[in-house]
Formats: C-alpha cells, structure tokens, sequence
C-alpha cells in the first residue's frame, strides 16, 4: 500500500536494487496534486518590488485620547507599536509558512486618522529580489495594529483591528496593483 | 545635564562616591512617567486563563470556491493557516514588545462563515498563569488570516482581513470580558 | 454554503442578531473532527519529567578519524554539536507546530560510539510541568547529529543520521516507556 | 600569559601604544588553529544550487494505518509535518552553528513509502546564492519525520527515524553529488 | 575505539544484545568532566528573583545632543532602545546557549547619564522561577546599548559601550549580590 | 482631529471618494519628521564588506584560571562563546529593530588577551549587499562576552564587559572607518 501518491509531488526514478529504501537520484518533474510548498520563484528575475498595507485599529473616543495625551501605563503606544510593526515585517517567513526568506532594504510605518475614534496604520516595504513583499507589509501593519491593541488593552479590551489590506504594490512579473476599495 | 529625567522609571541611591558612574545598588520605587515596560506581574496568583479572539476574511467568491475545492497551488489552504496561527500564538512574546512570555497549554483554531466570500477565524488560547493569553489569540486569528491570504493572493489580491477582536476571555483578576458587537 | 462544517472545532451560541458576523460569546465544547490542534493539557499536573533520546551519525572512518583528531575546518565537531543540540532543544515549540512551550530545567548532550564509523548521540532533558519533553530530547538528538553532518561535509556529504528515537522517559500520567529495540 | 594563542584566527599589528588593549586596525590573515567558524563564501559566485534530502520514520503498521486514516487526534499528519518541515528549511541557520543565511527560492516537501510500517519524506530546496542548501534540505526532512513522531506518539512511542541523508545536490564548485546507498 | 569517553557525561547499563547499538534505558549518573550542558535545576525551589544590569554607551557630545534633540534619522533613539531591550530579554535563552527558558513577570528599562557624552542604560528583571534572570537583565542592557549605537552610527561610529555588569540581585539559593565597582 | 500629523511619513493622495478610509495608491515622498525606519538601501549597490568589532571582559584572575584550566562546570568557556557569538550574529536583525536583513558570508570569532584578568573578543563578518555589517560584527562580540559571563557566573558575578566598539569597516559608499582609540 502507497500512503501518499494522491499528494505525491515527485516522480522518481526507479528503483536501483533491492535495498531497504528507493535511491531518489533524481527529482525531474513536479505534479499539480496541490501539496503545500513553497512556491519555486529561482528562475524569477531580481527586480525592485515596493509594497504598501493598511491596518485600521477602532477604539473608544476615550481611549484614543489616552494615546493622544501619551497617558497609557505601557508607553507611548504609536512608537512602540511602530517599533514592533518594523520587527514583524522581517519576522514574516517565520510566520506564514510558504513566505520566502527576502533581504528586505527598506521599512516605513506611518500612523493617520479619519475619526476620534481610529487608527490607521500604512506600512511600506522594500526588496531588490525575485518575489514580492506583499505578505511583509500585511504582516507589519498587522502586529503594529495588535500592538497598539496590547498596549491599551487595559483601557480598552472592544477595539476592533479591521480593513487589513494591500493598499498598492509595484514591481515583478504581475506588475502594479492599486486597492479599490468598492470592488 | 541629565538626559532622561522625564522618563526615568527608577530612583537610585544616593552616589556612594566619586566613580565614573552611580553605584546603583537599589531600586527601591517606580515612578509613572510612562516609558514603555513589560508590566510587572510578578505578584499575581498562577490562575487558569482562557481566552477567544476572531478574524474575518473577506475575498472574491470564486477565491472561496477555490478553497473549498482545494484547488490552490500552494496547497489545503485551511489546513496550512490552522498552523500557521497555532505556531504564531507561541511567538506572540517576540512579536508584541510589551507581552510576557507564557507556558500555553492549549491553542485551538477553527474556521466558519455566514457567507460565500468570507471566512471566519476563531482562536482559543489556555494557560495557567499569572497574565491572560488575549494577545495570544488574537495573535493566532490574525496570522491565520494573513496565511489564508498568502495563500490564496494569487488568485486575489483584494482581499481584505477584517473584525479582528477579542471574542472572551475568562479567568485573572479583572474577571470575564464579552465582546458587544453593538458597543 | 458552510465552508468548514467537516472540520468545526467549536459549537457557536446562536446568531444574537441580523450583524455582519455571528457573536461567538462562547465555546462550550469541541468535536473529535480531527482539526490540528495544541492538544489541551491544562488540567494536567506539573509533575518531574525527564526524556531521553538517541541519534546516530554513520561515516567513513576517515572521516571519524579527522573529528577524533580535531582537524575539521569548522572546529571542534563535538563540542559544537553539542551547543547546537542544547540550543535547538529549547526552539523546539517553534519547530514542531503541536508542542507546547516549556521551561526545560535542564539538558544534556553526551556522545559515544560502537565502531570506528559512528557516534552515537544521547540527549537528556528535564521539565517540571504538565506535559513531557520526548519532543524536546528527540529535537537535541537530532539537531546534534544535523551540526556533526554539517561540520564534515565538506570531507564526507555521504554520512547518514540514523536510530533517532526516545530512550526512556519517565514522569506524567502514561507513566514510564522504555525503548525494546526488538519490538 | 596569553589565553588564546593555539586557537588564535587572527595576526594583529603591532600594539600601537601603551593603552588598555591593543588597537586592532587590521586582521591581515587567518592561520589555521580550527578554531569554528563560518566559513568565508564571499568570493563565491553566486549559481543556482539544489539539494534532495530524505528521511524515514518506521512505525508499527497500526500507526500507520491511523495516519492513512486520518485519525489520529492532533490532525492531518502529513499536512502538518509538510508545513513544519518547508517551516525549518528557513530556521536552518538559526539552528546549525555554521550555516550561512540564504534566501530560499523553493521549498517542497514529499511522502512516499515502500512499505506498511514507514513513510518516506523527501524534501527538495533551491537557492541562488555562494553556497549549497544541503542542511536545509537534510533539515527539512528530518523536523518533517519528527513532527510525525509528535502527531502519533500518544499512540507509537517506538517510532524510529532512520536514513536521514543528501541524496542528491547539485550546482556550486563542488558539482553535483548523488548519494550511493552501497557506499 | 571509543570516540568520547573524556567528555562522556552518561553511564550506560550493560548492552543488552548484539544489535547495532546499544540499548541505552538508564541514565544514572553524570561525571564531572566539564562538557557543556544546561545546569540541572529541577530541584531547586520556584522563587521570585530579581537582576538588575547596567551597560554605558560612550559618545562625542555632539551625538549626546543629537539624541536629546530627537534628530536622529531613525527615531526616538532612547524609545526605540527600550523596546529593542526589552524584546531581547525576552530571546536571552536563544541567545546564550546554557541559559534556562523562563517567563519572565516584569522587564523593565531606564536611562540616565553623569556626563553629556554618555548614557547609561539600567534593566530590571523579574520571575517567579528555578533560576535567576542576571542573563536576561545583561541581555536587555547590552541590546539596548547596542540598538542607541545603531542608532547613532551614521554620526558617530567611534562610540564605545562600557561597564556591563549586573549590579544587583535578589532571590535563589546563592541569595544577595551587589555589585562592588571597587572590587 | 488627527492623530499623527507630527510624524507622518507620507503625503497621500486627495481621498477618492467619501468611504470610510481614504484610498492610499501612490506614497511619493517622505518628510522629515524622525519616525523609526529601516533607513532605505534599495538604491545602493551591492557590495563586498567586512566590519569587525571588539569586546572585552574582566575578571578575577581566579577566574582567567578557570577558563584557562577549562575546569569551568558549564564547559569549554571560549568554544560555546565563540558558537555564540557566530549564532548571535545572524540573529542580529532580530535583535536590533532597524537593522536590514543580510545573507552573511562570513563570521569569525577569535580570543587574545593582554593581562591575566581578561579576555579580548574580536569578531569579523562579511557580507556582499547593499549595507554594512558593523552592528552583526558588534552583536556576535557583545554576545560572545555575555556568554562568557554566563559560564563564568557561578565563580564570579563581578565580571564587566567592556570596550565594545568597531575596530575597523570596509566596504559601502562610506568607506573605510579605523576605531582611534585616543578620539
């Protein structure tokens, strides 16, 4: 009985004597039975790729003041919570499984509001290499969302972190993507 | 001239002679000037915590059908964000600056939906312990949510992570919280 | 259409109201639907736990030879080894995605050997908590042997990692195993 | 009396006075005492590298008959041992002392087997870098047999890991590698 | 020939058989010939512990005013220093290969200065645990350290950081230590 | 009221319409406000660079004995320093909340001393990209000596770490820089 090939990703050779296990001399050819893996990008060019995302943090009117006045017990919430969005981003191949590994060559995170009761969070992120930073951004504006969640959460335990999304990204095979919000 | 006096968290002894720095040989009080700090919780009772977060995301409904139908090249999409978010839950002490490091001894994750183009997240973290594990969870719905979208974003780079909050939490001193959508 | 009914982990509270999302205000149990899942140990006791492993690395003489006599280019094989396999036994909840965070209490890494082509490695580690450590000796073991191939492969890329398995542990509810060879 | 000498790596000029320490402004040469280290790959063109690695884990056939069943309570095993195992490929530096960091360009992870009683798993890495991604295919496979120890061990604490090993790289001065079993 | 008896830390039981290797269920014992392990400290008791570390970074005043001014390229140096501490703290076992895993209850870190050419960075750490946290105290005051250096660097890389010691500690077996600069 | 104008890193586009957020598609330019960065290298070149750095600790010279003597119970002081020191350099991006994340091609640690109570750290790494090494070859020193602390700390709580400064970088558009000892 063969436990895998409804997911087998290899072809293999066949088999070279008798011994204990096959000699797998040569893997020549992936099927498309949709295994996990981390996508094969080696023969994708190393072009400049910039990503922007967006993260919007809800509160009570109150508790965007406390942030404001600098009064919250943990520190001052938005450069703490920038400081952690930055160190995320290059924390993201550990965290989503299929992410590549990427030298990442430039950071930013910028805070803006529309409302009392709001946060928005713009990351951008920069790579020279053969795939994009798309997820880098998400993930820094998200753990910087979070951040600020943890660093009011005594005052305030019902913010929502909501609109987590690619704002814009440039760069690569697939090209420019711009947001649009009533799509 | 002093750098930091406006921020400084402890007071010292007095100098205990005329050496290049301070013998600072206690710490005897804290002041509350707000710099940032990992709060003591050194006094706190052991007590068994629980706590749920959620996390919607939102997408084309023909990227949910392809999830459905496990059709997505990187592989079972919910399978690999169900781990993704249960490893996240564990790194969530490196990722939130301020959060202490915990002993989790449950970390649980399930999906559902209302609707063909969205997913929803929900987390539930334990611990026996003397802080809460609400950033934990929320930690694991929202990285759960981002792998789906790494997943799924070459199909569908508009989607949108949304309604990430705390959903309960129970056990420490400050008692049970129950997210009111209607607050 | 439900996405996720086959694989639910939780049972919901009734809808409260026509919102955007259901309020999740509780999980009163989980189903046996065979979701991955940080298997709950929170009602356990801590108890003395202790985890022994085992790994062998095969070689050609030769290349025993230049380890017994220092003469590898990367250094001390051993001693580095050893460092790795501590090292790696405390990420251990990081790399196996079920296991639970621990406070080891202690490690141990000892090498021997039975022929002039091998060493065996023999890891020990100790907790004091509500789960065992099997994972995290198992995870020294290997990583060990991983750090000897590592050092020597520029002498010899055909060594080959064998017999990775628990020894003994002792400790916690399912009490004492011992490994039978034979079995 | 010096403490270093026999393992000294560097030739430092002459002290340039009479100071604390030596002003050490140049570092000509490295002798070759085998001290460890990183080895020097700065000169190295960057080529396209790959590297097969397998391992086996042997199992009672009742265990195995679990995983094929998908019964086992932890979840879907070789889904979630894939994930773990594309997962390590990227710590593998963080993990063995001497490894280089590296920007993996495709991660996958098979399973195989030739008998009831064992699954073969065969990971393949790619890189485009100065050096090979042998460790972090030999990784790869042996976190993924471990983290199928982790899923079945509350039912097989006999399970062995065997055969963990190169079994093909190619790319690099060195040029290709195939393992022989007969060896 | 026997590969490690110098530095062999385990007495094994009797081979069991003529198999391969040797059946190895009983660790009794530990020698004493100083191989690298983790401290054995399961017997000690759970205590609450206090360190408390200090590091100096020296520098051109021109740098020490650029930092009060706030006019650093990079941000808020002493904000970004404190949280770059405090989330080292959190990696010390990570980092210094025999250090025990613990949760950690209270991180704290300030800043103050005798001289307009220095800063000088003071941690607290705290745990209710089997060992003490000066690791993790001279951990979080030399990343801080390190972080007001990187900083800084475009404007003055000749800075020099000094004088890291603990200065005091409380809790455990080996009870009070202050820190005598005059010793 | 708006949150964040001080240390807005972006000038956004006019909102699109009258949504709940506005719609950020183009980021052309940073102001100068002093927000933390990751300072942007995506336009420089890659180049080959090297940067080493020093660090000092003193001791009793009882304990130099010990060291020397390798009767320190942990283990070979220098060896598990040294592995430290390399280990730690590649974690520095993680440590260090601006640092880019390189692909090291080089790390050497190596010991001297010039009294009988201390030992002398010296650390070189390399790397080919688009910014320098000097803080990795700063960590992996500063570690290094952290760690000799550690395997010291039983005999000696009162050593210091010291002197922790770039000796010398090469390499990048700055040029070289050679630590002067009397600036």
């Amino acid at each position: 009985m063969k436990c895998c090939e409804p997911v087998s990703l290899f072809y293999y050779e066949e088999n070279k004597g008798g011994g204990e296990y096959q000699a797998m001399t040569q893997l020549t050819h992936f099927n498309e039975q949709g295994a996990s893996r981390m996508v094969d990008v080696s023969k994708k060019e190393d072009t400049d790729r910039v990503a922007i995302a967006h993260a919007k943090i809800i509160m009570k009117p109150e508790t965007f003041q406390l942030i404001m006045d600098k009064k919250i017990q943990k520190g001052d919430v938005l450069e703490v919570a920038r400081v952690a969005g930055i160190m995320a981003s290059k924390q993201t191949c550990t965290l989503v499984p299929m992410c590549h590994p990427l030298n990442l060559t430039s950071v930013k995170i910028d805070f803006t509001n529309n409302a009392v009761n709001e946060i928005d969070v713009l990351s951008e992120v920069r790579v020279t290499g053969k795939t994009g930073v798309e997820m880098e951004a998400i993930t820094a504006a998200a753990v910087c969302a979070i951040t600020i969640y943890d660093m009011c959460k005594a005052a305030d335990k019902g913010m929502v972190i909501s609109d987590i999304h690619l704002v814009k990204k440039t760069g690569g095979k697939s090209g420019t993507f711009i947001f649009d919000k009533d799509a």
